[in-house]
């Protein structure tokens, strides 16, 4: 459980993709009052069945707050491993560690330095120190030495890697006031090549449409494989999201990845817009500081925020209508993995999604 | 991870020795400044030096409350495995769980009810609701499955055992009010057989003259190998000590193990008494129901609360006179291991020793 200050690029080390093979998964346990409506309970029945659709398929291990352990271990199957651990909310991709590999299988943690989606400027809450720990601690359990960032702020939701050597993220999210605003694109771009691995970032320009995290990667776009990847679109031209969806089709149309590969693009239609209810929005405690959950907000949806396990795709769904045309995507996309949806309107309503709950951590598997 | 309700003797699982393979070594952290002089400080200093130790001969996770997590990082040295893990204070030997193995070295834990060294009746806190999940929360982190046992209160540091079919224990403390009285001395000489996977209960009387635990057997006498145990010892008549121990030394003289024989008995003599000083009282919080440490009470000092690590012991010293005597006893009876000693007046202050802060987990090697 060493803590490295070195920089993994030059280590031999990178993110490996997440269609690759992976150890287990990690996810925390909702339960703040202020984002979750009705005491969390909701939420963290979706959460278990989150948890219990991809321990189908990898070992799951859940991180609970002292007070809520009890209850998490009793509503989570005893296949699941529930372990205490302190956070300020359950945004495992997020506050938890990315993960690292070399040549020889070793795998090793990065703890980015973690402010809630934009500190004191725009952060969701505050304070987050348990949230910061998080990557910390995941790399203690599982005795992987970790890289701590120096003062550089990231969440593991802005980015997605290949594995190949390229990585993909969006401006709106990277440049964003409430991260780095020190640091210029060509730095960030260059502290990404280094801690990530990888020849070659892509630049999306801004994420979901009314996407709380600033317009995070991991909502709107994602690899399927190396040179192919997915894009949350809409054909309606009413919907902001249109534009938002056209302009990074024409970014993603207009580069190679690092290879030099032409990008296959496959667009997957979002659902109709998922506005929040007044009965909803009343089970939100209010509390100054924390971003309120106003009745006829429109929450940031995407079929995109799936997760990849070993042999399977756990994606949301949302009693849509398009519901099963995003999942007939997904089969095509991933023939050798068997796709289960999860009615996932209550993890949305906290703010994010399935990818957003969960952090893949590779096998040693070369 | 699952939770068993089988007996571990019919699964076909034994306790193993101490001086069998370890994967590891699990402690917890001090903190509670009603038991721990000066806000724990020095206890942790002297936690920190036996964790040190022993990490250089197996791995060592310790467990600490999050509160405490930066300073416990902070002062532990790298290669000590750090997990948050509330607890109600530090006795990882007594609230931690118990390891049993198989013939195919398969390990599982026994999760016993924990209640402060005798909950209501004579225990030495309240609550200890953190403690009594500590069994449960470290089989998870190590991924073993765990025997919970059904009201059967029991400490780790009550018993001893010589992995080859025989364990000790002692009246004083497993016939207490405070633990099981509704339960026979029979009924309990079988619930230790059928949980330990033993054949033979060897029952001494009492413990380390005012042991606060109610007389744990691992302050007063251990095996060194089956056949061969370790009593403290005194030939001082006028101590209380004396009688307790010319007592057990009888015992074991006319008894012999399960597989019938006679036992080899060293004597390890204890050092003076050693005395709580003003300084030391004053600088613990009072608070009721708390077990007080008022100056000039003599505590249970005893050279039997060592930690056998692979290759390694880990003891206690007392700057005493007899501290090198004690030294040489332990070195002749495991002459295949590096002994270390460690001054512990900081840990016997807050009520017991090395073997009562530490627990080993056996390896999978059969």
């Amino acid at each position: 459980m060493k803590l490295l200050d070195t920089i993994p690029k030059n280590d031999g080390f990178h993110m490996p993709g997440e269609y690759e093979s992976h150890a287990g998964c990690w996810m925390l346990w909702p339960e703040r009052p202020d984002n979750w409506r009705d005491g969390a309970r909701p939420a963290q029945q979706a959460f278990t069945a989150v948890a219990t659709a991809i321990s189908r398929f990898e070992p799951v291990t859940v991180g609970v707050n002292q007070r809520q352990y009890d209850n998490a271990k009793n509503m989570l199957p005893d296949n699941i491993r529930v372990i205490e651990m302190s956070s300020d909310d359950a945004w495992m991709r997020d506050c938890g560690p990315t993960f690292v590999k070399n040549a020889e299988g070793i795998v090793r943690g990065i703890d980015w330095v973690f402010n809630a989606w934009g500190g004191l400027v725009d952060g969701l809450f505050f304070p987050w120190d348990k949230d910061d720990q998080v990557g910390d601690k995941v790399c203690a359990v599982e005795r992987k030495d970790c890289y701590r960032t120096k003062n550089f702020v990231l969440e593991g939701g802005s980015i997605h890697s290949d594995g190949d050597g390229t990585v993909i993220t969006t401006e709106e999210c990277l440049l964003s006031k409430g991260r780095n605003p020190s640091m210029s694109k060509n730095e960030i771009d260059h502290n990404l090549c280094q801690y990530l691995g990888c020849d070659k970032v892509i630049w999306l320009k801004r994420g979901i449409y009314k996407d709380e995290t600033n317009g995070h990667v991991d909502n709107i776009c994602c690899f399927a494989r190396p040179g192919v990847v997915l894009l949350a679109w809409t054909d309606d031209e009413s919907d902001p999201q249109y534009e938002i969806s056209q302009e990074n089709y024409e970014i993603l149309s207009n580069t190679v990845d690092s290879k030099g590969r032409q990008l296959e693009i496959h667009k997957i239609h979002t659902p109709k817009p998922v506005i929040i209810t007044k009965q909803e929005s009343e089970g939100v405690d209010s509390v100054d500081g924390t971003l309120p959950r106003a009745e006829g907000t429109r929450m940031a949806a995407s079929y995109v925020n799936f997760y990849i396990a070993n042999g399977g795709i756990v994606m949301p769904l949302f009693n849509d209508e398009k519901d099963e045309a995003a999942m007939a995507k997904i089969r095509e996309l991933f023939p050798d993995r068997e796709v289960v949806g999860i009615l996932a309107r209550e993890i949305l309503l906290g703010g994010g999604n399935i990818h957003c709950i969960t952090q893949q951590l590779p096998s040693s598997i070369t």
